[in-house]
């Protein structure tokens, strides 16, 4: 022993432990994708919350020693995952928008519910009038959700007061569920969601409340890290959008862009000139957004769940986007109209069978490189010494299994910072 | 109160109680399947195992009496349905095909991996050299899943023995987890599901084989309630089809069909010649093919899990089968080759985003039509006076909401026969 290690929680003979260990920092690109540092009968000890050991069963079982009370989790036949980096979530809201679900079946789209003042602005109705409890509350069973399907971070987006009294609320409720519940919650400001009823016609006017009043006081009480913008026709144009980004950054938050859903509009060309973290949706993007997005080193956040739950045949071009080496997450996008899901599980076969990914590559587009997405790469993301103990056991046999086996939930347990949080093991 | 009538189990005040009533037997068509018979304030009320009241929660009451020791359960702001029938499933097997799934997102397709030895063959090879004990043990678990899901009826198909020894084996499971299992199992004999190893190049003996040995040894030992044949290119045609098919009626057996998976060939307009109950799969159905299922009423179950699970874009032409007024219904296709899934409601999200039904044409399909694809209509498929207390209990406000909100599980309590098989109500 190099040196004098103890554990208290040790998760043991794993029959696939996939670790994301990289020598190199940042996401992982292209054929890298492939790579999950798969260990067999495999192990990970956690001290205090963060990892202090992983590798072969043996091999971690003679580095450390057990500290009395040791919790001992034994994984034989299981695999091991770290915790699902969720990198665009919507989860602050109340109320249902099943009804639009129903209405695009029958033929509607999302931008003729969007005119008819349903959409996004039809949850806004509903937040404005709710009080910060009643949102957190509504919140809470969603968290619960997520976490018992394997996800311990997301990034969390406001977007749904767009005034700057319930933008802060929002954020707010960001704030008091990142204290209250286990799932790490990553807060963006996404004032510029939509327009709301009362700046119809006004656009200007909401961006100059969104410039002058909303990011000045979100950056004064330090209630977000990242600010968002949904650019896309019909809401926030390239230049409306730039603007905005422009004045976050100043302010010192870090951008990300909803770019070239609906239409190629120029968004993830924006999103490289703006060096974003991310650019997210991307199914519209042209080839030369894609190439703007590998010169900088922009993650493509992807989304399939929506353009699942849309109803549309075509999906981002993400092998395109593989082959090209721009680095691609995915994320649930959970929200209550375009994409109504918890489960990182549906995500990864939806990005399978819809957009040709291996099961190799979605799993480190959401674990690594969603944790890439949301800046905490250096704390999650992978199974690797002094990251945090955020730990999946999942029922089945190998990580191909994952997308294979749809629709029902194998987590059998979750541990988020070194702490059992999740135990299925003996539900019957 | 008219009669004096008691009974041992009350389901009260669902906020919506899905009893798909209807005065006409038979399944639902056309227009009549968007007609869910919801009542507001609901009620079901059970004794020994069979439904004696069913509608609003006060009239109900006014009609029955609560024996002694009567579970009352409170539906308040859930929504409550008849069990789900799943009328197409294969779910007994050992092995995972998981490594096909991996192969067909790197662009082999179904037909390839077939020839190249994989597909059913694959597994006729384990299924031949497990016990009887490893075939039961490895299928509680799907049962379990499918319960936890909502679905308390199955069909459940033989066809990876495809020798008589092991067809029988396959079947004698069935019946063993029928007697053992809370979820009814209905037995099909599937020996024309493949051609096995030992007949290559020599179909017609193995058809032989079909006809005077395992048909006869199903029927005789009553193991079987349908035969099915697979009918597709490279598999069994339309000739060798109704050979297998016309030997198994005079035998006893009802006859359902694998049609038009893959390609229009005919399947469909043999159903209909052979008036079978059902004709499942229909992905490539020609209008020919839908006229003629049309004028024989054979059910159409389809299956978009596999269509979805296989990749491929196209799905049955269900809006078509409904606006002719052929009656459909849905299934899983559970199976560790193309469809590995034991949840009917991510079949029920597949189903409207892909072949756009309506949630209430999907709710219809997933229950009263199912139980018509069985021959079960006059005991389950729907809520009513007579029927089995096979009851599920969701926790969402509406039952638009059940295809919305996807890839995670609202069944909150599964009744089956009376008694609480599956309860979630305090599982923290």
């Amino acid at each position: 022993m190099m040196e004098e290690r103890t554990c208290d929680l040790l998760v043991r003979n794993a029959r696939q432990l996939i670790t994301l260990r990289s020598s190199e920092p940042g996401p992982r690109c292209g054929r890298a994708m492939e790579d999950l540092g798969v260990v067999e009968d495999g192990a990970v000890a956690v001290r205090t919350g963060r990892i202090v050991a992983v590798g072969v069963t043996d091999d971690v079982l003679s580095e450390v020693a057990l500290s009395p009370g040791c919790i001992e989790i034994d994984a034989s036949g299981k695999i091991v995952l770290p915790g699902f980096v969720d990198a665009h979530t919507h989860p602050i809201f109340v109320g249902s928008r099943d009804d639009e679900f129903e209405l695009r079946i029958k033929g509607a789209t999302y931008q003729e519910i969007a005119r008819r003042g349903g959409g996004i602005r039809a949850t806004v109705r509903k937040v404005r009038q709710a009080s910060k409890q009643e949102l957190f509350e509504a919140a809470l069973p969603r968290l619960d959700r997520m976490l018992e399907h394997g996800t311990t971070t997301i990034e969390a987006k406001s977007g749904y007061g767009l005034s700057t009294e319930d933008e802060i609320k929002m954020l707010e409720v960001v704030r008091d569920l990142q204290e209250s519940h286990p799932v790490d919650l990553v807060p963006t400001f996404l004032g510029a969601h939509e327009v709301p009823d009362e700046y119809r016609g006004k656009k200007p006017e909401y961006i100059e409340l969104i410039l002058h009043e909303m990011i000045p006081a979100v950056a004064e009480r330090e209630l977000a890290e990242f600010c968002d913008v949904f650019c896309e026709e019909e809401v926030f144009d390239v230049e409306e959008s730039k603007l905005i980004l422009t004045a976050a950054r100043e302010a010192g938050l870090e951008v990300k862009l909803h770019a070239d859903e609906l239409s190629p509009f120029g968004g993830a060309e924006l999103a490289a000139e703006l060096e974003a973290l991310s650019a997210d949706h991307l199914v519209a993007v042209s080839d030369q957004g894609i190439m703007a997005l590998k010169s900088q080193g922009v993650i493509a956040v992807l989304l399939p769940g929506t353009t699942f739950s849309l109803g549309c045949r075509q999906y981002a071009p993400a092998r395109r986007m593989i082959t090209t080496e721009v680095p691609v997450a995915l994320a649930t996008d959970m929200n209550p109209g375009s994409c109504r899901t918890e489960s990182m599980a549906i995500i990864i076969t939806l990005a399978c069978v819809m957009m040709r990914l291996t099961p190799a590559e979605a799993i480190a587009a959401a674990t690594l490189n969603g944790a890439c997405a949301v800046a905490r790469e250096g704390a999650i993301g992978s199974l690797d010494i002094g990251k945090k103990g955020d730990i999946v056991i999942w029922d089945m046999p190998r990580y191909s299994y994952l997308p294979y086996h749809f629709g029902v939930n194998f987590v059998e347990m979750v541990i988020k910072d070194g702490k059992v949080v999740v135990d299925k093991r003996n539900k019957n």
